[in-house]
């Protein structure tokens, strides 16, 4: 058991810094050697947390071969844009870094096959940083589902209902212009499921994916887009060259996922309509019991009462996830109420006693294989394709991920933490 | 136009009882001079109810050719179980009558093609009686559609989650002994979207479906069929006849249309796994407002608030379709909140009238070959379907149904109603 890992932490983005400054700087067990990114304002300005939070004072670099080079290295965490990402992870696994990835799809499914590979040469674990699996609700849920009280899963829904507004899509510059964040490419590249992970991270665990279960096909369709050119009308007006781009990415994408055990996933993609909520609109339905987040709800067979709704609250109180309570009982609280913190843990406890991370490369590559599945369904009218078996066959024997094995507190203990 | 309609009543089961009750043998302008059905018991339970509530004894007969050879008929409803309604139908057409039917789906689309040529043959009407397309939330966001709050509409989803019990499945004899409804027989033989059109009815005028825009194709997943197992254990044991059924039916079914405008439309069937609540689950998403059932909102641009949710009663309120407004300004109610009487109202003030009725053959036929049409895509492992045209072409240039041309108060003054 290492008793600190030296981290290279790479993309200063919104999330990253975010991520940096409420996750792995905090944590004493865990020393920030690199931080990396192509702008020198924002190393300076991780270079600042770093030394206020733990004081550390990180190398700053903008070359991420840096860190790959570098022997002490224990893990790296990968948080930069949807683009470049695997071949970042390719190389940090070759040069035997845990590795950890920020939520995100691949481009293509070639991309998952080359990190498969690497993988299988080098033994090196991928992770992807879902912080959703570590979600009260959902780990309330898994838990329930965990002892049975679920009985047989027979459908789960997930969905990504985040509308995107201008500080989504748009970066400000310091003299006021407005630059595309890295979404407007892709929205005006693509039409895909684009961010299946939120949802279907914590889905996947409920349905056993990959460990007794796995996804045999999906299918996806879209509806037409018009959601961006509205928004970027009503924004920029309609001379913009923002509101000109031709947006092929559609409103709502609704993907269905079939599962080796008839089991069935609904996904859907819900980023430029219109909407006046956020939701990751997560139920999961069994023979004897049924969750839904949109009507706040956890029904167990046999509980009293006509019509129940909105009693989540109770649910959540009577059934949290070990985890959560213990997580809870220390009195902490870090970014997206809790859970990057849980993720990032997750990952740093299982580099520290080097063992296989708790959402493992074939986990991440089944969620990364969603985006470019989708597309080339949407492509083809909807037509169902086939879903790759990562685990070459192991599925059907693998064991369930020991989700709770690590305990919190004595990563809480004796620190001091800001959070 | 007629001053009194003749109608031939077929079907007394618990559908059919109830709307002739509350609805039918309750206006003035109605003379339910048949009742039709093969139980002598409910023969004559459905004569006591005419006589109170209208001094009308009809005829009874359990062959409903008496019906369609009577001249005086005028309308024909046909309110039997999902069985043989296309043919009763196509019979009712021929003999010239106004047809209603109960909601439901064809067996198969050679049925809907064997309506349509009857139509095209004697140019009756035919009319499903589909009461949700008279829900106050469905024509207050129709409304609202209607004039352009919603702006482009990319976006709807429907469904039918209800959680089918023991009295919904089980007719329960004098002698205490169950007797299976329509219901087993069908969930034991097909899996298929069976009961599409209490959701699909309203989005279908709200997405102006045989009216400017069509469904070009259709596919259909399902999950495994696991609940009715349960059900039946929990209700009879494990050594019951109706546990050992194999039930083909998944326990839910994601069926996906695709339109020619380019919007896309959810349905699911929701009806043998377990759940606390009802829902239609009706949203529809445009451009510039958002509405969801399930949690309770109607949101357009430029409202005031963050993260609005809960609002749909006071927003109800305020967009209430004329038509409901009119209704409700009558202080008068009926079955299922209303829409049952204006259903059966708008097939009466056509067939008086001599005009097509406001959800016509095309309509019918659209929403009755959802059924087909998802069974085959399942089968064939969720490939889309090619929907068909019943319009032949028309779709693209025909008006839209004037549906509040009827004022009910005509029908309401002076008249002894009593629910």
């Amino acid at each position: 058991m290492k008793e600190k890992i030296k981290l290279g932490y790479i993309g200063l983005g919104k999330r990253g810094m975010s991520v940096l400054k409420n996750c792995f700087s905090q944590m004493q067990d865990v020393e920030v050697k690199y931080v990396c990114d192509l702008d020198e304002k924002k190393l300076e300005e991780a270079k600042t947390l770093c030394k206020e939070n733990a004081a550390i004072e990180p190398i700053l670099t903008k070359d991420y071969h840096d860190i790959l080079n570098d022997a002490e290295i224990d893990a790296v965490a990968i948080m930069t844009d949807w683009t470049n990402r695997p071949e970042m992870a390719t190389e940090a696994m070759r040069a035997k870094k845990y590795v950890a990835i920020e939520v995100g799809c691949a481009d293509t499914i070639e991309e998952c096959y080359m990190l498969l590979d690497v993988h299988k040469e080098t033994g090196s674990q991928l992770m992807m940083l879902e912080n959703c699996n570590y979600g009260r609700r959902e780990m309330a849920v898994l838990n329930m589902v965990k002892q049975g009280l679920f009985g047989e899963i027979v459908h789960c829904t997930g969905g990504y209902r985040h509308y995107l507004t201008k500080t989504d899509l748009f970066i400000e510059t310091p003299d006021g212009k407005e630059i595309p964040s890295y979404r407007i490419k892709h929205y005006s590249e693509e039409n895909r499921e684009n961010y299946p992970t939120h949802a279907f991270g914590p889905i996947s665990k409920v349905l056993s994916i990959n460990r007794g279960n796995r996804i045999v096909s999906l299918l996806s369709v879209s509806s037409k887009a018009r959601g961006l050119k509205h928004t970027t009308k009503k924004l920029f007006g309609e001379d913009s060259v923002w509101h000109k781009l031709d947006y092929k990415q559609g409103d709502i994408v609704n993907t269905i996922l079939s599962c080796a055990d008839g089991a069935t996933v609904l996904l859907t993609l819900d980023t430029t309509a219109i909407r006046s909520y956020y939701s990751r609109d997560f139920s999961v339905r069994g023979t004897t019991a049924f969750s839904d987040e949109v009507a706040r709800v956890i029904f167990v067979e046999g509980m009293e009462g006509e019509k129940v709704r909105d009693n989540e609250e109770e649910m959540l109180e009577k059934y949290d996830h070990p985890l959560w309570k213990e997580y809870k009982a220390l009195g902490k609280k870090a970014g997206h109420g809790g859970m990057d913190w849980l993720v990032c843990r997750a990952f740093i406890e299982s580099a520290k006693a080097e063992i296989p991370t708790p959402i493992d490369i074939y986990d991440t590559l089944t969620w990364m294989a969603i985006g470019p599945l989708s597309e080339q369904s949407i492509l083809s009218g909807g037509a169902p394709v086939e879903f790759p078996d990562f685990t070459e066959g192991a599925w059907e024997n693998r064991e369930p991920a020991v989700e709770c094995k690590y305990g919190l507190e004595t990563i809480f203990e004796d620190k001091n933490i800001k959070i």
